[in-house]
């Protein structure tokens, strides 16, 4: 295995990106995209609160608390899980700006292990990857990201990998990111 | 329905008692009972980070990010979820200082809600509270939680439905709360 090690998230990416252009990037597609798969009682799939470490808290009165201090920190798992169609799923999201490759830098070498032991546990994990100047996002489930890196020593994973292995997610009004739907094609064959 | 609206998070309590006695609260016997699951490869279960919303943030680098002010937010579904031979796992843990009954404004409408819908989509749900005076942990499944809901209009559950309906589940050294030992003498039935 060549994962890749102490990768630091870029903060300023992660978390502001979505609050400035919302509907606009891949979080925000997919958290309308979630809330609407449960509107119409398709699946329960939620984004994970992004860790903090809280290190002071002020108590003004007993039910108000405000954080004076606190970090981001490393998270231990992927972003989204949960259940569709009786199948626990799990995903980790990510964008890129290259036109011609996805960085396994964007993944931490834990989240790669967690995707594999949900995989071997019955579960349906994946990635989605947007290229943002291509406007194209993919689904890459976990299999075929394993057998590049058990493959391959490039630390990026070329567009055409996407291109021949990922699954095109076509947008769409409702929901955005129809990831589901490629899931429904790929159930059975998992 | 007779659910609880409008509930507050006792933030002093669900933060800070499972610090300061460490490997004492309900909460952090479940990380280590956990962490244990994985580490020998039978389940993939893990706590939901608190949910925070950040309101002030300071760059002092590219790589450090401070938050300098944030409030606790509601959680939007439950703390615990995860997989165990291949069923999606979800569930809410709570303690309880009284001897006599556990009250129904500990847990959240929408956690109910939530718990419901896992529950019809095939996935395993349930509650495990703690009466931390008289040292019991029970595992009420969702189904037994919704009954009690339907059937009375009293606010807190006494403990004598606990004894009845939910599976109390016994201390043990490794794992600490053994809960899948439950979730594995009711599978088939659930």
């Amino acid at each position: 295995m060549n994962y890749p090690n102490g990768i630091k998230k870029d903060i300023k990416t992660s978390s502001f990106i979505s609050h400035k252009n919302r509907g606009m990037s891949l979080e925000a597609d997919l958290n309308i995209s979630n809330e609407y798969y449960r509107s119409i009682d398709k699946a329960y799939i939620y984004k994970k609160p992004t860790p903090i470490k809280v290190t002071k808290v002020d108590y003004p009165s007993r039910d108000k608390a405000t954080i004076k201090e606190a970090f981001y920190t490393i998270p231990s798992t992927t972003d989204y899980n949960g259940i569709y169609k009786g199948k626990y799923i799990d995903f980790e999201a990510k964008e890129t700006k290259s036109k011609t490759s996805f960085s396994l830098n964007n993944i931490h070498a834990h989240q790669i292990e967690h995707l594999k032991n949900i995989k071997r546990h019955g579960g349906i994990a994946f990635l989605i990857v947007r290229f943002t100047t291509l406007n194209q996002t993919y689904l890459l489930l976990i299999d075929d990201l394993l057998e590049f890196i058990d493959q391959k020593t490039r630390k990026s994973i070329p567009l055409d990998y996407f291109v021949n292995k990922a699954y095109l997610i076509k947008d769409s009004y409702e929901p955005r990111v129809d990831y589901l739907k490629t899931i429904d094609s790929l159930i059975g064959g998992i």
